[in-house]
């Protein structure tokens, strides 16, 4: 089967989108009423993944995708820590509810309720219920939730480690996807996504967070940012920290997905990484909608550029279910329990 | 001839970076005496770059470095505008010392006396000063004078124009290089670095800058961040924009240089790019100081990399030479002074 690793939802019926401009309404004026959230029926929600999400996922030739809110919505950096919690528990909500009407296409990913300055032990309810009731596998992890300001301590520093305590116990990776630009430098999908990736992943070569949680496992998505294309930078830069090779180091818990959207990126990619450390993802419908005029097919469609690698057998499994599998062992554990 | 476009005193001698310390301890105790510029003899000035750039560049087989103070250390956050305007000047000073003896082998770029919050127009009299007294050809301009907050408005914005009249009157194109990181988030080359060169690339894309200054060009370093890897993203981001084809909108005044540290990430980026955007670089000595376990080879010895390509003698003078002769307008001049 063919797993796609890295969807959002951002097709959400009206009444999602209202209650979020309703919570923003009632910040920037407390006098407004607190915002209820309005009903969505089933039909709604069907309507809005089987017109989008779905339909690609058909034509596409994949089967099943990791279904997450909508990143760019997170909006971390708005609000209080009060704001992000009800937001989030809104969100992953709504997630739930497209896993349970169309179990066999969608698996659930939850948004986190982190808040800028906020400890993250606040995150971690949300996480366990996401988890044990509503059946998710993995979460997203902002490692910026000022939105761009870039505030809060890097990925290794301990305040963390209570969220990768928690995701051990759990036994779920964390996506590391930061949301909104708070920042006017920093346009969201074409800066902010990109530099956090490559942030992220230089944080983990300067520290040495594998060896304290050996169980932990991180996907960086977009293809991993800058660091594929640089890594030989990157491997001198961890030699030059005196760090073991890279393999040893990071690549047995990191693992980047193939949202890179044209055969030469993609190409790179597979050349540089061992498939192990490859899983396969679009991102739709997400930040780059339109048609390729040099190809006629979705920049995003990016099946097309692993299927043109024509890869072997053994690779070609890792990289669309085999690997998924190993770093989402809930996911596993649910096609295992569905004769999958 | 081979001319590397972008390499960093990194080497310089013990008395420049002693004055520097010695303004850095005067900020944090005005008590102390102002610090004064050490004596720096020419022949330890010639050991510095003989021993070091100069060695490496016979070696590698290229002629001529376009060279400017080490970016790492312009430190535009630090102190205030008259802090960077004595710093500015001490840096580009010994960058043209370097230049009067080594004549053949080195050209000047100039870092600016940037200083966060402080109007671009503070360092037009300096950038002056390196063109018209010394004969530098290309400045450094810094698009986070923060040191990774990233509180200076984007490129686009208006508030950079005066830089950009003086530096088409004056016929000089900038680098767009950052300087060190002041968040503990980005490591320095691992991130900040490649993190700027993603952002300004996306700032230009959301403007149109180049309308308003078709003669301004631009070189993003270290092969364009992100950029060339993400191409896909980049044309589908600009459609969706309602902006022009790439080539049309930014591919006459922005130019990649090659210092990307592996083969596969040089091939990504002579497929992706019209070899008329690229520069020969190796940001030697810098950020990657290293061999390469994999290749026996330095991993800034970029050279290598690129006659790898086995380009048809059109393109390999291009990249070796014609694009920077043609970017650096005064570099042109100059050459041609000397009957090259």
């Amino acid at each position: 089967m063919i797993i796609d690793c890295h969807g959002h939802y951002t097709t959400t019926p009206p009444a999602h989108n209202a209650f979020r401009e309703a919570q923003q309404a009632h910040l920037d004026d407390p006098q407004l009423p607190e915002p209820s959230y309005g009903e969505i029926s089933d039909d709604e929600i069907r309507e809005s993944i089987e017109q989008n999400q779905l339909k690609l996922l058909r034509e596409r030739g994949a089967d099943m995708t990791i279904f997450s809110p909508r990143a760019s919505w997170m909006g971390h950096h708005i609000g209080s820590d009060e704001t992000s919690q009800v937001w989030a528990r809104a969100c992953n909500d709504l997630i739930s509810r497209v896993v349970s009407l169309f179990p066999d296409n969608f698996v659930g990913g939850c948004m986190l309720p982190q808040s800028p300055g906020v400890e993250i032990e606040r995150s971690l309810p949300e996480l366990e219920r996401c988890v044990a009731e509503l059946g998710f596998v993995v979460c997203n992890l902002n490692p910026d939730p000022s939105g761009g300001h870039w505030t809060s301590p890097p990925l290794t520093d301990e305040s963390w480690f209570p969220l990768y305590e928690k995701m051990v116990e759990l036994s779920v990776p964390a996506m590391i996807h930061v949301s909104a630009s708070d920042n006017v430098n920093f346009h969201a999908t074409g800066a902010h996504y990109m530099n956090a990736d490559t942030t992220a992943f230089m944080q983990l070569i300067q520290g040495d967070l594998f060896a304290e949680f050996p169980e932990l496992r991180f996907i960086i998505p977009h293809g991993g940012g800058a660091v594929p294309y640089h890594w030989g930078r990157y491997r001198g830069l961890a030699a030059g920290l005196d760090k073991p090779l890279l393999r040893e180091h990071l690549m047995r818990n990191v693992f980047f997905d193939t949202c890179v959207y044209h055969q030469p990126g993609i190409d790179l990619l597979f050349e540089v990484m061992d498939a192990d450390n490859i899983l396969f993802a679009s991102e739709m419908v997400g930040a780059v909608r339109g048609i390729d005029p040099e190809t006629g097919f979705h920049f995003d469609d990016t099946k097309r550029y692993v299927d043109a690698l024509k890869l072997d057998d053994v690779d070609r499994h890792k990289v669309f279910e085999g690997n998924a599998r190993r770093v989402y062992p809930r996911l596993d554990a649910l096609l295992v329990g569905r004769g999958l």
